[in-house]
């Protein structure tokens, strides 16, 4: 079933871009078949690689009670998750909306044993309200890694390299890695004299980078003009090693601020040493925009696609939000963002055609023997019971084949007296208008055993 | 990460058996590394051997519209469906409770192309409110294939076939197939002339194999004796070729009945043909249990597990619910339960354990370097920086695999002149009590030119 159109989007949720008149819900797309084939070999190469790294697979309920979950969110993000009163129990439950915090309730709650570190991957689907955009937007596909149970800076590196490598493997082929440290900027807003809450509302505007908003919020907590010039300031300070001396003018020797940025530099100089010197920004604006990120963040992003591709930090203190603290940090992918960098339009390489395998309905026995016999033998097959028989047979048989644009297919009991006889039609390029009708077809009649024989020498022997 | 002990049930959900105090909703379990890395094998070999029969993969949103899917589905599913109001939209959303009506609709929409047949293949959960059992049971994993444009006994045979052999390539040792024809159960309803609503009941009844509602039903239908008879016998009728004997003896040369047993004759015949006599069953009590078979259907039990493991059928109106009919057949498999099924709890032969790499801190760069190498020699590693160095660094790196359990352990910096010296620590199999204390240890040291030298000869040379 190669007949989907080439797509550079994974999501075919535009069909339906229409609220009201919608088939499909919005932004919970269908993958067809040669995009779906890409995504799961994309999942699984990504898995794999983590696997190389001691990163085992968990798999995570689709569903979490509100309460139980919510210290591990922030506000905005369960505002925007689904939620369904359970008919059994009368409790609200969440559909997930993020990974990381319900891996943290799974480890604060003892089910993983009490031997750290502990790696673990995961693919999952999250649920996020995102009313403005089209595409998968509000059913998002992730992959991702936590290393729970390591503070020192290998820890954070590890992370780091491995999101690298496994963008790497899977071939993306240009990216940045924007790397900051949210202690820098979280300092800043404490220097300022900021109350609590201007501290969050001004950590959520600098996320959006929202200078307009940014600037509001500081005029109403009376932040003086300098330090208010330091706070925006930050927000741009991305570039390489200058980053770092820029922002030890700013620190002015202030601990919090100058530890952070001590810690940003030694990860940075393991990276730039481990060859990574032009695929690491550093952004002392670089903000995750999820609130437990305590450290190290990072995004990835890639020419084209205007948002990133996925990111993560740690965050050392959200397992505590379920239990007792326990340093961590992980990243994850978005699946569709990072499908859509890959720009997988050539997939020719990839989806092996089938052979067709076409008999009378009168000789179904037959036809399933020979199917088996070739699947046995290594070959994708589909089989076809057609009306027809007698002089009959080959021409539907050719028939069907051109249909369903198959370049092999294999004619049973078209030699009345021994089923073992085959014709294999073999169709060539296209010519022309590309009409199937105008393909060469060439014929050739054989017996199954040769057929089996010439399979074994030579498996692309018939296809 | 092998810590999860070994379980025979895939689910976790048992650890949390109350309602009121559970932490994780019931009947939505977590899969631990362990699991979870066989459930993900079974579910790719599954999707492998179905592509091998040219069944490509979907991959289908988690939500429907209500009113758009709902065609498709019986009242019951639909009220064991969860249901959310869209902010977006207003409208009513569903968490899809099955596959097949998904795809039904997906194919009538003209999303997948003209061309039939189609062949296409699914892993995806399913939720539906199952109050009464713990486990994994709202939340259910499947892998389905189904053939869309076929309506000849060979369809249902590939489709029969093709769920078969998943399950011989996946190792499950015994089964049985219950093969049956709704035509014939709901013949003999309409010969004994039930209202339409007394035939919808009759039918749930039948599916459930509850006996006395069934006579319940027949009996204010005012169906006589005989009649009743002839349809309470037919649910038993199951074996082997007599049953078709018994069955034509019951249907009494009408049409819709004796058409059904000709077919399941027909089909039955095949799949004896191709070897599975002792696998399949006849059973004119068969019923699916989905509103929308009306041809040959199936299941598939195993010993020890008191409910199907899967099963498919025929269901050439249900595209037509969405537009136009189109003849087609189906199978799905519920992993979790297939899992149960094979039993594996032997894991040993596949968590290949990884290789622990342990450095001194303040070598980080050298560390990284090492597991670089390692791993792109093909070695799974974990790296640990420790805060040891010198003459105690050897003793922690011991002391960190005997702890995270690994048999092979590299040292790096313990001959601090000369990094690319290393020492390799093997612990031997547990002793006595299994205290990781009670392992010998083995040291040696090499360089690790030799040592990757050494895995390019024997990969298994430090494992």
């Amino acid at each position: 079933m190669a007949s989907a159109p080439p797509t550079r989007r994974l999501s075919s949720g535009d069909l339906a871009p229409s609220h009201e008149h919608s088939l499909v819900p919005i932004g919970m797309a269908t993958i067809l078949p040669e995009a779906a084939r890409h995504v799961r070999q994309l999942e699984s190469e990504l898995l794999r690689y983590c696997y190389g790294y001691g990163y085992d697979e968990i798999i995570l309920p689709t569903f979490e009670y509100f309460d139980v979950l919510a210290p591990g969110l922030e506000p905005a993000l369960l505002e925007n998750s689904y939620k369904i009163v359970d008919r059994t129990t009368g409790r609200i439950l969440l559909l997930r909306p993020d990974v990381t915090a319900q891996i943290a309730r799974t480890v604060a709650m003892g089910m993983l044993g009490t031997r750290l570190p502990l790696r673990l991957s995961y693919r999952a689907t999250v649920f996020r309200y995102e009313p403005e955009h089209v595409g998968r937007d509000r059913e998002l596909f992730q992959v991702g890694a936590e290393l729970i149970g390591s503070d020192d800076p290998s820890a954070d590196c590890e992370i780091i390299m491995l999101m690298i490598e496994c963008l790497q493997q899977v071939g993306l082929p240009s990216f940045k890695i924007s790397l900051g440290h949210v202690g820098f900027f979280k300092g800043l807003l404490v220097r300022a004299g900021l109350s609590a809450e201007g501290q969050k509302l001004a950590e959520q505007a600098a996320a959006r980078k929202d200078f307009p908003w940014l600037g509001e919020i500081l005029t109403q907590e009376r932040v003086g003009k300098r330090s208010t010039q330091a706070i925006l300031d930050t927000l741009e300070l991305c570039g390489k090693a200058e980053v770092l001396s820029k922002g030890r003018a700013l620190a002015r020797g202030e601990q919090p601020l100058v530890q952070a940025l001590d810690r940003l530099a030694h990860v940075y100089e393991l990276l730039c040493s481990m060859g990574f010197q032009d695929v690491v920004l550093l952004d002392l604006g670089e903000f995750r925009g999820f609130d437990y990120y305590d450290g190290i963040v990072f995004d990835v992003f890639t020419d084209g696609i205007g948002i990133e591709l996925g990111g993560g930090g740690r965050y050392d203190h959200l397992i505590g939000r379920f239990g007792r603290d326990i340093p961590s940090t992980g990243f994850a992918l978005n699946v569709d963002r990072l499908f859509r960098g890959l720009n997988l339009i050539d997939t020719t390489t990839i989806m092996k055609p089938p052979v067709l395998v076409v008999g009378p309905m009168m000789m179904t026995k037959e036809l399933l023997t020979v199917t088996r016999q070739l699947r046995q033998a290594g070959v994708r097959v589909i089989q076809r019971a057609v009306a027809a028989s007698g002089q009959d047979l080959v021409g539907a048989a050719a028939d069907a084949g051109l249909e369903a644009e198959l370049p092999t297919t294999i004619v049973i009991g078209a030699d009345q007296r021994n089923w073992e006889q085959v014709v294999v039609l073999l169709s060539g390029q296209p010519m022309g208008n590309g009409k199937p009708g105008a393909r060469p077809l060439h014929k050739k009649s054989m017996s199954m055993s040769d057929l089996l024989e010439q399979l074994r020498t030579d498996p692309k022997g018939v296809s």
